[in-house]
């Protein structure tokens, strides 16, 4: 697939210096909104416009705006025409919409939604009064709801007529006379009953809801979980106000992966390749503080050992072998317990038990490794109280890496805090403090210098 | 949700515990498959066999195998009747049947093939010869197809009659007399149009299709960067073979992030908490040979400096916050590749344009804390060619560490290798000798000793 954008790319950028208007016309009437988005990735400003200048379908263009990264997408309608920005954003679903229109400026967010036709912007508005990231938020008012007692007959009719812009009528819900959901029936169910049954007769009354409240990738476990097509989204009196689609599901797990991996890896949430030196400079620099800080801490530490580290030189050279072993493993605890607090294969209350797994789990490798390390350590020195102290400290190292790794984000994720931003820098930083500390402790008092 | 669970688990425990069968019965079929797969993870085997039991729906038992831990379910059906298992796995979708049967042992594999139904056995062993993770072995035959010349009113009415039983009738595809995929078109459009115009003048015949030998992970990119529903498979003649859908899209992006994020931090690929410490150590043990092995590595590199460290033994203090600075931005840049290439914000093609920005973000950051450091080591030695020494070695540190974290990474993406495995010990490792071997050869030229 890359393949073929790469291609693209080359293609869009050789005819536009070529100036070969009408067969860029053509091509780019022939690709979908997503490659073009794409393509406008390698493009600059003025030819981005070229490009969109071109494009014939209004609905392609919104298509292209979604697909858009965040400051690409704030860059390019800067100097847009209001006029033209509306109108595509007038044939694009209210969701997507309120995800742009969050983007831009105050007042540039304000003028879009004072232009915008009247139905349409109050969808929006009311999208936006919900806070970011929960199901009210990105929720679409694009659903099929009938009342109860509405036969099956009936139904089929109000789909072919009053919903036939319903993009994706999954499943039609049921609700009572104040609008509350009672019951939900499948398009399939709808054919095979006879047609003057009532809903309510045939309906599935054990209906899977979400709140306009509940944080999205909640949401998104839910749907898949329940293998379900679109969930409905109910406010606090169980009245139906939207339902949020598989497709938006997708986005949502891509979306929070990519933020955990990153936010792991302590690089902030958002993916910042995109962004230039500068910008990509500004949002690395304090995660490494935390590494910056604990590596002087470190280095007052191995001070305070000085006058031994004088005596036995050597000593130094298993710093590094000590803090890799509990750096490495240390990484392995907190990514499983993070990812599996993710997936739910975990949960935090089981807080002890995992803990305790991952503390033996670190023992036992600690004892492999540090019986290894310090053989070495005796086949190169001939100090029997060396050997042991490496090796002692090989399994300390490992076994409170193990524990710190795993404890940190059970116990932030049982007081309700991301627990991905633990396993960044600043665990591993704390791992390396530790066992630098332990061995110089060890290592000083079983050599008695 | 997940409270939620913990409640039902509990509940299920004390049921069993007090042998109140009828009201655990009545529990478990009121509960969802899915969440019964939760409740066996904290059951032992003979209270699993109890719960299953007791399942009266034999699709609700589907469900459940689906959901559970691949090792749980190799267990529980270890002797479980036979008869019992094919009961079961008949009333499953043949893409599922194919990943549960390729979990079991080859003898007891063939032995269920050979007990199924007929007809539900030959799919999923056609299913079977697909390469694991391709297109083919995961696509259902689940799919809406009729010829090109078929009017709307036909293929409404054979929607109705003839496919009644297709699952999610999203698009409704349109083939020639050789079976080939020539065409599409929504329900939406079908019900829309007059219903004499035959399929061929309505269609989208610009259809997205994979083939069968396609990755997965491909298919499921494709499918979310195009917002569809359904993806048909299509073998090497564009014969129309099955169809992939949303749902499945979902747990192939869940497995997969899960899978590099496992890699990323070398805990293989398979997600281990939920096996047993010796499992789960043995899984660990060889990831963390790399670690070692480099560290033991560091260790004869400084080692070779015992001389010059012998004379200036604070020189040892600076090896934690030399290695951690590198170690940190390495696993940054790391981490910024692989994951923007996995989503397709970064191509392998633009390799130099990556890893030139990485090494200019490197060098920037390590011009940063190389002058914090350094002053720190003024501070506290005032010596400036120490404090030079220190503050170069974190520069190159740093900028090394950027250039192997982003370079390896995209180098096996352009020979095709899975560039997940490289941000793991490896790099941190290599990173790691690299660093120490720099900064005794800077501060061992600058200082003269």
């Amino acid at each position: 697939m890359y393949d073929q954008n790469r291609i693209l790319v080359d293609s869009v950028k050789r005819l536009i210096r070529r100036g070969a208007t009408s067969h860029l016309k053509k091509i780019v009437n022939k690709t979908h909104g997503a490659d073009l988005s794409v393509v406008f990735r390698s493009l600059s400003l003025s030819h981005q416009k070229l490009v969109f200048g071109m494009m014939d379908d209004v609905e392609q263009k919104g298509v292209l705006f979604n697909e858009l990264d965040e400051d690409s997408f704030v860059e390019f309608v800067e100097d847009l025409d209001l006029d033209l920005l509306v109108k595509v954003l007038e044939n694009m679903s209210a969701d997507d919409v309120a995800g742009l229109v969050d983007r831009l400026p105050e007042e540039k967010a304000s003028a879009v939604l004072e232009k915008m036709q009247r139905e349409g912007s109050e969808e929006v508005e009311d999208l936006l009064t919900y806070e970011d990231d929960t199901a009210g938020r990105i929720m679409v008012p694009d659903f099929v709801a009938v009342h109860q007692d509405v036969t099956a007959r009936e139904a089929v009719a109000s789909l072919q007529k009053e919903y036939i812009d319903v993009e994706m009528p999954f499943y039609l819900y049921a609700v009572d006379e104040t609008n509350r959901l009672v019951g939900v029936s499948s398009l399939r169910q709808l054919v095979v009953v006879p047609p003057d049954k009532p809903l309510r007769s045939f309906m599935t009354t054990d209906v899977f809801s979400v709140s306009t409240d509940m944080d999205q990738e909640e949401v998104a476990k839910i749907v898949a979980r329940y293998d379900i097509l679109a969930v409905p989204v109910v406010d606090e009196n169980n009245r139906l106000v939207g339902i949020i689609t598989v497709d938006d599901v997708i986005d949502i797990f891509r979306r929070e992966a990519t933020e955990d991996i990153l936010k792991m890896a302590g690089v902030g949430e958002e993916f910042v390749e995109t962004k230039s030196v500068v910008k990509s400079t500004r949002i690395r620099l304090p995660w490494l503080f935390a590494s910056c800080l604990g590596g002087i801490f470190a280095f007052y530490i191995i001070g305070h050992f000085e006058q031994s580290l004088s005596q036995l030189t050597y000593l130094a050279a298993f710093i590094p072998v000590i803090m890799g072993m509990g750096g490495n493993i240390g990484t392995q605890s907190s990514t499983i317990v993070v990812r599996g607090l993710a997936t739910g294969r975990i949960s935090s209350r089981d807080l002890w038990s995992v803990v305790f797994k991952e503390l033996a789990v670190g023992f036992i490798l600690g004892l492999v490794y540090g019986a290894l390390i310090g053989s070495v350590a005796q086949m190169r020195f001939s100090l029997w109280a060396l050997a042991a102290a490496v090796g002692l400290a090989v399994v300390s190292s490992m076994s409170i890496a193990a524990l710190v790794g795993s404890l940190v984000p059970m116990v932030l994720s049982r007081i309700e805090v991301d627990p991905a931003v633990a396993s960044g820098p600043f665990v591993t930083t704390a791992i390396d403090v530790i066992s630098v500390f332990f061995y110089f402790k060890i290592a000083t008092t079983m050599l008695g210098i």
